[in-house]
């Protein structure tokens, strides 16, 4: 009879919550609000918080991530978050409409910072995102990234850039003062956004390896190298199919399959998690940003020699009334056409070229193959040639 | 230097009648409203309709399709429709709106009839569809075609099923009256979608070889076996890399594909058409309708034996407001578990879906591959389980 140790996803803690007899009727002992202090392996016991020692046959580690803070004074103080379980959303939720919250500060400008803005921008709140480099999500081609900071200013969300903070501390017309080398600003919530690392504390105490992204080693079982002992989701690695390395993707859906992957070998059935292309997408406002694959740095570092291309398209055929934007990149390797990645922005449609590509990526197919791709074409989706079958082509001629 | 034969797609022609002068400083003679009547192949000359002879080198054929008439009295009348050019189209749009036009009549139920209700039914003008059969367009599963209904029911379009249309006559409270099995009715206009066939009459008298589809036979090349000339577009085949079969589909981004192989072969350059798997997409009112690949009737036709599965969900993740119905069918071969054919229809995310899929076909993935594929996952555009993944993991269970 396993346990599930970590973090439970939004829908089963609802679930959890509301029925907690269900679980306990198909025979599975839930506990939630419960830390596991310790794990005797000899003995196959895990001990909480409270002293109780409880028996395991297998053990799955699920322990997710951990926000990071900057590490500054006053970092501490009520009405600073980080944004990682429901638990912190609901604490944010009642911050904005008891204090009431007037002003954001939102610190960093990953997809995270991003949904917050339009999410705190929607509810009226002044938002402001401070962030260390020029441009939002570096993750994207700067042109993109462009278009998110446009879309960020065409809702009046400030944008600072190359912003060093240095302390949070009490405000005079706002509840907290940000001190940061561009001066002081005062917000009544800050959030910090900076970035998540994987919570591998126990898995470090029990000796279980650790890649060098810091997350837990795992096979394509998702079993470590300790007996019966199984890891899953963002604490976890993936194993990139593209460019051959085990990573660290904290994502959802990844999580997902692995737990399923995890079950059904625990089940006594067998299953394989096969992997991962990097694909990811965010809403910010009316624009989709979807990206899959490697980037050029992440391909040269894989040892790949990258070639890319950028395309301004439309989401809609010429011959229609409308207009909806769409940016496509695409990077293959050079020698042999191959697919490496893709990132997209649009008003539409740039998710649903990305999920295209991250298949194309999967099957391995070259930039060949996605020149001439037979594509569902109609005028209300797109143009005759898609922006994929543009991109490809265009890229070709670099090869 | 060649000449093209045949119907100019509608961007081209607009910059035709724009800019004649252009094609003639390229050297490119351009001739519009022109008719050849005949080929003398020894020659290398082509007659047209007035008499006058031109020589050629190169002779390509475009000549796409016609559209079928019902064969039944009265069919010619004014106010009779078919739609397949520009000019049809500006036709209809002249009597919609002079007659003035109170009510329409559209014969037939496939894409183009669907895709004009919403064009009519857009104009406040009422709408009925007559249909031989009992539900809307046949190429999707009888539970999505009535999902295409109810969408037709709710913007009032009337839907007349097991329909045989008898004659055309003058109407007494509309310009026209329409006489069926089922009795008659009258509107303003009556729109003929019953169906196309490539235009091959030119193709036949110079001996050319056709499909059992009725359309001319190319190679990869867009090559026919006669020396120096080439058929493209909706005259033409295409192979399908699904069925393995040479097959007739009349879509404008297949005949722009086609268009660019045989222009680059001609130029001196050299490409090939890598064939289609049979992607199509309509918009019909607030409804993607999508499909791609074969379905069970075609998949054993082809000598597969085929497993299916139909799953209804959400293009909108459950934690989010909002639900986007989206339905998606799998269709894959037992033995081998692979992907065979797709279909999509939805509020949104049906066209994504089926693009994605249609990559898979492409690249010929399994179900197992389907299953795990690594797509964007953000709650706006789906949930971390995509319908494509529990289609694939459902279908699984069927191998």
């Amino acid at each position: 009879m396993p346990y599930y140790i970590g973090d439970v996803i939004k829908e089963e803690k609802r679930l959890i919550a509301r029925t907690p007899e269900k679980f306990r009727e198909t025979g599975i002992d839930v506990r939630i609000d419960t830390r596991v202090e310790e794990v005797d392996q000899k003995a196959g016991r895990v001990r909480l918080a409270g002293g109780e020692t409880l028996p395991y046959d297998i053990l799955v580690l699920g322990t997710g991530t951990r926000p990071l803070m900057p590490g500054i004074p006053g970092e501490e103080r009520e009405g600073v978050f980080t944004l990682k379980k429901l638990t912190d959303a609901l604490r944010i939720k009642a911050w904005l409409k008891e204090v009431p919250c007037r002003k954001v500060i939102i610190v960093g400008a990953g997809f995270i910072g991003m949904e917050m803005t339009e999410a705190i921008g929607n509810l009226g709140i002044e938002t402001q995102v401070f962030h260390r480099g020029t441009l939002p999500v570096n993750r994207w081609d700067p042109e993109f990234s462009k278009a998110v900071l446009a879309e960020l200013e065409r809702h009046q969300v400030g944008f600072v850039t190359e912003v060093e903070v240095r302390a949070v501390e009490e405000g005079k017309k706002y509840r907290l003062r940000l001190v940061t080398n561009r001066g002081e600003d005062e917000a009544d919530m800050i959030l910090m956004a900076v970035g998540i690392r994987p919570e591998t504390e126990l898995a470090r105490r029990m000796g279980l390896p650790l890649g060098k992204n810091g997350a837990i080693r795992v096979n394509f079982s998702q079993r470590t190298p300790q007996e019966g002992v199984y890891a899953v989701g963002d604490c976890a690695e993936s194993f990139h199919r593209v460019s051959g390395q085990w990573v660290n993707i904290p994502l959802g859906d990844i999580a997902n399959k692995q737990g399923r992957v995890a079950g059904r070998n625990i089940g006594g059935g067998s299953a394989v998690f096969p992997g991962i292309v990097g694909s990811q997408c965010f809403k910010v406002f009316d624009l989709e940003v979807a990206a899959t694959g490697l980037d050029e740095r992440e391909a040269t570092q894989s040892g790949f020699h990258p070639v890319s291309t950028l395309v301004w398209g439309n989401s809609i055929a010429g011959s229609m009334p409308g207009n909806k934007k769409l940016g496509l990149k695409l990077i293959a390797e050079k020698t042999t056409g191959k697919l490496l990645g893709a990132q997209s922005v649009g008003e539409a449609g740039a998710v649903s070229r990305i999920n295209t590509l991250a298949c194309a990526l999967w099957a391995e197919l070259t930039i060949d193959d996605l020149g001439w791709l037979d594509l569902a074409y109609s005028p209300p989706f797109g143009g005759a040639w898609d922006p994929i079958h543009i991109a490809a082509q265009q890229l070709r001629r670099q090869l």
